[in-house]
């Protein structure tokens, strides 16, 4: 997929002989699913040379679904395993232009969203959470990598990559250089020493590796390292494998806010069944796993192997 | 123009009752010759209510030349007369994003002009003369601002206005909501005590109306007062009254780096004449004032209206 690679076995030994443990779960059940460069980051690391993670959210509302906790959950592994510092970009100013929501909403949806990925128990220590209405007006630094993309990229460029039309807003059109600038270790100088030299990897759903693909494209024409990426697919909704959990259909998703009566009432009531379609036919044949609902988020989240194989 | 009104007697008439003293030269001379709103603002002065001016500077080069004075002159002529708080914006950004220099060099151009700015001899304790490559850095309420007008500005508009093309940077493009963020109070919260309703009056060279009139269109969409401008036409080259200053062609323009001695022998040299073909013809016919270059420089600066009257 447009230069990207598959997470195959040779990589994986890589990940196990570079950590001393085995990869990830995500990762060995192909979640985690293709790469850009990870050799090299891999590679630093052999060599104890420094490298940060970096992913983000666009606070779309107060509440996050279970969707959109695996590439936290899934970082909040690479953070330990790689002891590396973690910059999280809080988009509230996306989520502002693109939706009909005012600033303070915006940025009171990055609090609300800013507490459940802290309680997924990032390294406090290590670990950099921040709004861009708050951050982009609190550092030079990051508005100086911002106008330095800004400057790299033409609006056929950007109309090409994210599909924009001329009726959108500027500042839709010049958004993608927001995205990008976390890339890049200048953007955070009290914490990288204002070195601009250190590289970054960016674990994310695949969905956003447009905004990525579009940063390392620039990185060179900017004297700055190229981010690495690892993307995980989808977690489905409720409704199917096929489809895409969405925060504005409360019967899609799980929330983090959900008791875990309502979770277990969402499961049984929605969860798509790979079950058969009467008792007998169940009893026969078995149930189809690879379009269980249940059993897919298993896949997700159940990090024991054997009782996972033990389901199937 | 586009619903700008004419500096008239009328007008005129106004300023002189409501501050006791008459109008500036470059008023009564047409210099600065129209206007959108600035009754309002002379009625806000009546009555004793604030507002504040906004004029700002791309600093494209070290030097800046006599025509990049005039607006700023009449500016401080203004703080002096309404005793108000004065911005004054240096887009180091945009001349980054348009010309072929580094963000240090943009930077230090701002250093340098703000330097011949200051000389100019504004109220240090009323005036606030910031970078934007810092500036926006420093202020999430300026960038909010920002964040706002980029969401009320499609790039249909901002094509329509700037002449933008789909082959111009993203940056350009996004650009004129930073050209318009200083337009509204709550931009500059240590100045104005957070408050949004301070009314803003704008003094800028005529070719600077298109950033304003879209500021005026989207102001009311976010809440804010529309900014009331006064325009002042071109400072004409020594080449003509038809041309325009261009800080790349030193011999167009005369600079403030230029040594006394410099600025006689470019004026000697260069100015365009408007006296008599030969000498004869001169002493019969005398010159043309409208066309002469030095006559017209003394229309700018000299505020004896006896002595500028002789010399006609």
């Amino acid at each position: 997929r447009f230069g990207s690679s598959p997470i195959d076995s040779a990589l994986l030994s890589k990940f196990e002989t570079t950590l001393g443990q085995p990869p990830h779960f995500l990762l060995r059940r192909g979640i985690v699913f293709s790469h850009r460069d990870m050799d090299q980051i891999l590679a630093l690391h052999s060599q104890g040379k420094p490298f940060f993670l970096y992913t983000g959210r666009g606070p779309s509302s107060e509440a996050m679904h279970m969707g959109h906790v695996i590439p936290f959950l899934f970082t909040k592994w690479l953070q330990e395993a790689f002891n590396v510092p973690l910059v999280i970009q809080m988009t509230d100013d996306e989520k502002f232009l693109w939706k009909d929501i005012s600033l303070e909403t915006a940025r009171s949806y990055t609090t609300e969203n800013a507490k459940d990925i802290i309680a997924l128990g990032f390294d406090p220590e290590r670990t950099f959470i921040f709004s861009d209405l708050d951050y982009i007006g609190s550092s030079p630094e990051f508005y100086r990598n911002m106008c330095r993309v800004q400057k790299a990229v033409t609006f056929n460029q950007a109309k090409g990559i994210f599909g924009f039309t001329e009726s959108d807003c500027i500042g839709k059109i010049s958004f993608p250089a927001i995205q990008a600038a976390p890339s890049f270790s200048s953007s955070f100088p009290h914490i990288f020493n204002s070195r601009s030299d250190i590289p970054c990897l960016i674990p994310c759903a695949i969905d956003q590796d447009p905004y990525f693909r579009m940063t390392r494209d620039v990185a060179p024409r900017i004297g700055c390292p190229k981010p690495a990426l690892l993307h995980s697919t989808f977690f489905p909704a409720l409704q199917g494998c096929q489809t895409k959990m969405s925060a504005s259909d409360p019967n899609s998703s799980v929330f983090l806010t959900d008791t875990p009566k309502a979770v277990k009432d969402k499961i049984n009531k929605y969860a798509f069944s790979g079950g058969g379609a009467t008792v007998e036919e169940h009893k026969k044949n078995g149930g189809n796993c690879d379009i269980d609902v249940s059993y897919q988020y298993l896949r997700f989240f159940l990090d024991d192997d054997q009782r996972l194989e033990k389901i199937l």
